[in-house]
């Protein structure tokens, strides 16, 4: 690449999405410089002796002059104030985009902000871990993972090939749908997996017969998988409940109503059902496996990373 | 270690767990020697070309001749039919033992056959992965891993001193409780996870708004962790859930409760309730990673699996 996408690159959140949005612009050469702004002062601290930009602003509006790309990641429920906040500062021209899990929501709480002239395209990088915070970010985060571009009807096509020009320099394959849409996918591959899984640990964390060490030891026989889900951040998962609440209540309907289906099977001992049921899903593991979206060493390869880590 | 523990080891069943024993056994020089029976004329080729015992046996009675260490490893569902078939070839002092998910049921369906003087101790290693067969074992399968002895009261304290040393021997650490405890404690860490894995990933895949395209290639921000424990042995898991239906009826039950807790909270936009309960499950993670039952390395370290694999 020889001049860089972006001449000034604004990040609003410096969290896993953000700082890790600064690393990889920072090492694929994708800002000329970047400019860093985070509500809390002792995270805009970190980010700075990190050295994750080359400027920090507590003030977001001011972080947001002369920018031409502005991305927000924040939690879905504070992209109104955000945006409210900044909006006077955006000038014509930039690109305005988001990394929340929810779309229409951020649409509501954004749009009627934008001012004129300014390209408001919402995004969604699909990649993620279990951790937060401006440490857990890595250049990495978004190679092979796709990231959904979700632009209101009428916008610039010039806008979103320069979007996706920047996502495709994080590493990324870019889609786009409407939010609607999203939201419903969204829903099921990532909303409901999180909501089980800190319902599931709850479930354990209460039970009075078997104790906390008992279900601490066993763990890897299946448990400890749906604790990584449920280590991820409360605040964002609070907001993605609430601000896609239709779809996600559409998919706990439907998952409430198979397991029902389920526990009929076990409480009638029909071994030929439950046989089909628990056929049918490796097809679809071994799918995702040969889509390059997940690993196919066994338990994920996680004892060569604990070997590794010198666990 | 100077002579080995086990003068002859019969392992009856030749997958996932039985191929690691034979694997560790191997490598620790843990036994004299190795016979392996299982009812497939083509699994026991396809162990005898891996080299993994000494004598390969279709007649599960023939194979435990003079063996001084039993282990079955089998779907639950049948084990009565193993013990009663090689019951008349056990010798007087062997030990008889298992690796089945469930304690009771296997205690109901092979104590009747165990004649006088031969040591039953039903027992389960808490390890595994998501693959099946004697190509999926590793010697490593077991290390750092507990494993369940639940022997029946007035078992021979000796017997169980010998059964004890082999696994640790495999790198296990031993715990011995009642096998009504055991059922309880697997049900919630390991039978409930498996069967809500298999129903998300069943749900998934039956929706008609989101195409199995989109599911597949998003799945990295969660779906993808529950397609793994969901790609498991269908035949080992259909026979947890015929013989362990007491326990698993009643953490479904919990499950539910909780999960329609959850869903009001959700439906309702109750926020504090929601980081309450997203908080609280964080705990748990950090203990089971601080027990070394998992790596602190962000999403299981599965890309760095997947570098290493050339995925």
């Amino acid at each position: 690449m020889s001049a860089p996408l972006v001449r000034r690159l604004a990040l609003i959140g410096i969290g896993l999405i953000g700082s890790s949005l600064a690393r990889v612009a920072r090492k694929e050469g994708l800002a000329e410089k970047i400019v860093i702004s985070t509500r809390s002062a002792e995270t805009l601290r970190r980010a700075e002796e990190l050295g994750l930009g080359d400027r920090y602003c507590l003030d977001a509006g001011e972080a947001v002059e002369d920018a031409d790309l502005v991305i927000v990641s924040v939690p879905v429920g504070a992209s109104g104030a955000v945006a409210k906040w900044i909006a006077p500062s955006l000038k014509p021209g930039a690109i305005l985009t988001d990394a929340g899990s929810t779309k229409r929501s951020v649409i509501e709480q954004m749009a009627p902000h934008v001012p004129e002239g300014v390209h408001f395209i919402p995004g969604h990088p699909i990649a993620g871990t279990e951790q937060s915070g401006p440490d857990a970010g890595f250049a990495e985060l978004f190679r092979n993972r796709w990231c959904i571009l979700t632009p209101p009807e009428g916008t610039d096509p010039a806008a979103i090939a320069r979007l996706t020009a920047f996502w495709e320099g994080c590493g990324s394959t870019v889609d786009t749908m409407d939010a609607e849409h999203h939201d419903l996918v969204l829903a099921i591959v990532s909303h409901l997996p999180h909501i089980i899984a800190y319902n599931i640990v709850g479930t354990a964390d209460d039970l009075e017969a078997v104790t906390k060490s008992e279900v601490i030891k066993y763990s890897a026989s299946g448990f400890r998988d749906f604790t990584r889900l449920a280590a991820s951040d409360p605040t964002m998962w609070r907001d993605v409940c609430l601000y896609n609440k239709d779809a996600i209540l559409e998919m706990l309907a439907r998952f409430s109503e198979d397991l029902a289906a389920l526990q009929r099977a076990i409480r009638w001992s029909d071994g030929d059902k439950l046989f089909d049921i628990f056929t049918r899903t490796r097809e679809i593991r071994r799918s995702i496996v040969e889509a390059g979206q997940d690993t196919a060493v066994p338990n994920f390869g996680r004892d060569m990373a604990q070997a590794e880590a010198g666990e």
